[in-house]
């Protein structure tokens, strides 16, 4: 063999500005020389203390300090945690995005809602194409996931190959395409990967997650046990070889089949329209006609299996849905796992539908659901695939990771090779070795309503006060000139006690509060926040040592 | 035998005032005649909807309507599901309390803080001891649970006997004391039981519970494999078996023990004084001397193991322990299972200590605790052994109740000798037969700070509204006489934006709240009422339509 010409190399930067010590909001960013690329770009849920928060976002600021550099946001699957933020991402960058032909479906509904559609460089690829994008070479390879069309990316960089292997799976019988294609993880493995990136999902259950046709074999056997019920089926709406499989159930036992909830209906249209899915006609029916059949002989297919409140099934099981009124004549399945969290939520709506003398089957008792996350001997699988120089455990919180970790060292991985990160952490790669070097902006950005980062920890440190103990405002009209109390102090309070019942402790309130103000003003004051903090640490005192409770106090003085 | 003149029988009346449809808050009424007992005085905590809420308890109204009646409050155990309310019901009613040895050293330290020491007529009975309450003959028969010192209750009255399960498991290989006296139950069932309440906790476990001594096997190997670790065990307090499992374990690999949380050290301290717990002299040393040795030669026991905020385990995970920093030389063992809802609390903390490098087992990797009641055959067994004529499953959310219904009909017990029933409905037993008749005030008193019951749905719906998008207050001064606008309009807003960022969106609210106020004065409305609407109308509209947000809007208007 000639010598090569060695060449000088750059470094290669690898930050994860989400997916890191966190679920979800996955978005991971590679970076060389004038070149970055984008791996995913989801949303996140917001914690139990971000009161009236919808959604959370990544933190691009690095990204739009960086605008020039971007070549694309390559996705590899259609799941809220890696495509979520992709309508507010996009309204600040524009790149093209890649994704494959399910995946860009599901962006393109969700762009049509943010009225971004056609604004958008949407590039569809297939499983084992190749993109040029700046430095980079992404090869996009399937995976199995809980969604169709699922992709890991092999990125071919100046430095190596770097892997990320976004949500996965290993099933060897799918309902619908290929299996994982482990035979291109191996080679690339043979060729020599500097860098994988793996998920941690599931890293802390042992063995292998079952193939999703276990699922199918269940219905089979509900379905002929059950034939004098209507059976009503929750799944999540993007689990499309779920929905199939129910489908095909169906079809068997001379059902038809209607659909409810929005997001169902939409990512049934869109994945039959793109050929995942493949419904005989005649069998689809609409809400609507369901009444022109015998019971026994609809199956329903529903949202709502997290008990989200005013989803589709939680709608039947609280009596407000139109179409539907659950009784003897139903058996609802739970075809999903609560997710934590969510376990109250899912209680609640089975307890009903119980109630209702429906039958209520969930995961507890009949394998009715199975995950789409590998388990450790799929992560341990692609491991010893892929036999990365330097691994990162992405996607998960820290135990995940670090458990992950662990299970990298039982495949014989050293810790001077594993980086352990957290969002904004640079790992860059040169010819010399790996290490944490550096840090970008980073963090959480709140959506609430069609807010974007108008909400923050002022903001939420006074909703957790408001909804504890509410509050209690002290309105008074003062003639700072002549310093005499023009009028009130009136007292308002909501959310702190029933006050038609609490008629002494307001009065005392009120009064406290006059005795604070008119003090003040005969004292001089006229530093309008002494005043006001007077008032507000009378009340504050007596209040709680009435009631042991702090609401917020807000006294409004108005110069009259 | 000589024939029994046949006495013409009342009605035996039995009512849930806590614990069905619902997890916790159990307090039951048995009634013959002119004689009531009750059967435990439990809490329960607030569902995520009920902001801001401490405590829930039993609504008694019916019990204070038949205050004369009552005998007694008979309490199967310790726990605060079980004896929580007593503070709260005792302060109402001036009724003997009747319970076992540490039961009753529980209740007082209770009572204790709620400044009722001494105030209450306690009574210490012991397992196989009868109580003589009006027409009532009630026996204490020993269970096994996680709490020493449980007991079911058999009690006979004029209709026979009535068996309630209290909380409870069979351990064959209990800790301390015996096992459950299933050949006193069995007794009782030939003799015949009337109704049968059994709890239902578990009725969706299969098998058998294992034996407490299970945890301690796993303490003993868990201390075998870490001899050069400090030890730090998170329990419930109230769990004295495990509690002296972990001293025994640490005497036999001669380490000193160390108790944190403020309920920790009460109840040890409470169970070595009643004779509960066995510690020999020299093992328990103060929190401030554990530096005093080498740290593998500690072990800790601390309350937190639910991840509580502020709980012992919390402050030591996030740096707020004044004795405990958690490093590699520790490995912290979680000896209990997240009740559901509070997953997340201890996966926090588990992501937190792992960071500080310690290590951390907990009940997914290996059996470090076993729960206290009764999964399927134990409950089963309950059956065997009692053979009621009717059954009221109890303790539970509808599914338990449901499936525990379901339970007995696989027992021979057929529908209409079972009553799925709701808290305040009366189950009505007599010669002829059992059926539910009528219905008494039942419900949640919620506890905020000290207020009972004076915060109701008004009240939580503000601060539901209010946690979600927070508030603006509009004030202004009129001269309702005149008819104009004396001051303001001032916005003031709480929890909606950080008015820093948002000053044009407000001063627009301030322009239309003037607006809407001018043009009611123009138009002579005199109504405030009207004013108000108008004011919080259009407000609410733009706000809405610029944020997507619904803030509570709080027009107050002074009359100057």
């Amino acid at each position: 063999m000639a010598k090569r010409k060695k060449k000088i190399l750059g470094k290669l930067k690898v930050m994860a500005l989400g997916g890191l010590n966190e679920i979800g909001k996955n978005m991971t960013v590679v970076e060389y020389g004038d070149d970055i690329i984008i791996i995913d770009s989801g949303l996140g849920f917001p914690d139990d203390d971000m009161l009236g928060i919808d959604l959370v976002i990544p933190d691009i600021t690095y990204l739009e300090q960086n605008r020039d550099k971007i070549r694309g946001i390559f996705l590899t699957h259609g799941h809220e945690d890696h495509i979520g933020s992709l309508p507010y991402v996009l309204r600040s960058l524009d790149v093209p995005v890649y994704g494959t032909r399910l995946t860009l479906g599901i962006v393109r509904n969700k762009l049509e809602e943010h009225g971004l559609n056609g604004k958008v460089n949407l590039n569809t690829v297939t499983a084992g194409d190749h993109i040029k994008a700046g430095v980079f070479d992404v090869e996009f390879i399937r995976v199995n996931h809980s969604i169709a069309d699922a992709c890991c990316l092999a990125i071919m960089t100046p430095l190596g190959y770097v892997v990320h292997s976004g949500d996965f799976k290993l099933d060897l019988t799918p309902i619908e395409g290929e299996m994982m294609d482990i035979t291109r993880l191996g080679e690339i493995g043979k060729e020599g990967v500097t860098l994988l990136m793996c998920e941690s999902t599931n890293v802390e259950h042992p063995g292998y997650t079952p193939t999703e046709r276990k699922v199918g074999r269940s219905f089979e056997s509900i379905f002929s046990a059950n034939i004098d019920k209507r059976i009503i089926i929750a799944t999540f709406s993007s689990n499309v070889h779920r929905v199939q499989q129910i489908i095909n159930t169906s079809v068997r036992h001379n059902r038809k089949v209607a659909i409810t909830g929005r997001s169902m209906l939409n990512i049934v249209k869109s994945a039959v329209e793109l050929g995942y899915m493949d419904v005989p006609k005649g069998v689809l029916i609409d809400m609507n006609e369901i009444n022109r059949y015998p019971k026994n002989q609809i199956t329903v297919i529903t949202t709502g299996s997290q008990g989200e409140p005013m989803s589709a099934l939680y709608r039947i099981a609280f009596g407000a849905h139109d179409k539907i009124t659950p009784g003897r004549e139903d058996l609802i399945v739970i075809s999903a796992h609560a997710i934590p969290g969510n376990e109250k939520l899912v209680g609640n709506i089975t307890n009903e539908l119980l109630r209702s003398g429906a039958s209520v089957f969930h995961d507890a008792g009949i394998e009715v659901h199975v995950s789409g996350h590998a388990c450790q001997e799929e992560i341990k699988l692609m491991h010893a695939l892929v036999k990365p120089k330097y691994f990162m455990p992405v996607h998960g919180e820290f135990k995940h990771l670090y458990q992950h970790k662990e299970l990298a060292n039982a495949m014989g991985e050293t810790d001077d090779r594993i980086f352990v990160m957290d969002i904004g952490q640079v790992l860059e790669i040169d010819e010399n070795g790996a290490k944490i070097n550096g840090i970008v902006p980073a963090g959480k950005v709140l959506i609430d309503g069609s807010g974007v980062g108008d909400v923050g920890n002022i903001v939420l440190r006074d909703r957790r006060l408001l909804s504890q103990d509410g509050i209690i405002i002290v309105v008074a009209g003062v003639d700072i000139q002549e310093r005499y109390l023009v009028s009130g102090p009136d007292i308002v309070s909501r959310g702190f006690v029933y006050v038609r019942e609490s008629e002494e402790l307001m009065e005392e309130v009120r009064h406290l509060a006059y005795e604070a103000i008119e003090k003040c003003l005969d004292n001089g004051v006229t530093d309008w926040t002494n005043l006001k903090n007077q008032v507000r640490d009378s009340i504050g005192k007596y209040v709680y040592q009435q009631t042991k409770r702090k609401p917020m106090i807000l006294p409004i003085i108005m110069n009259v």
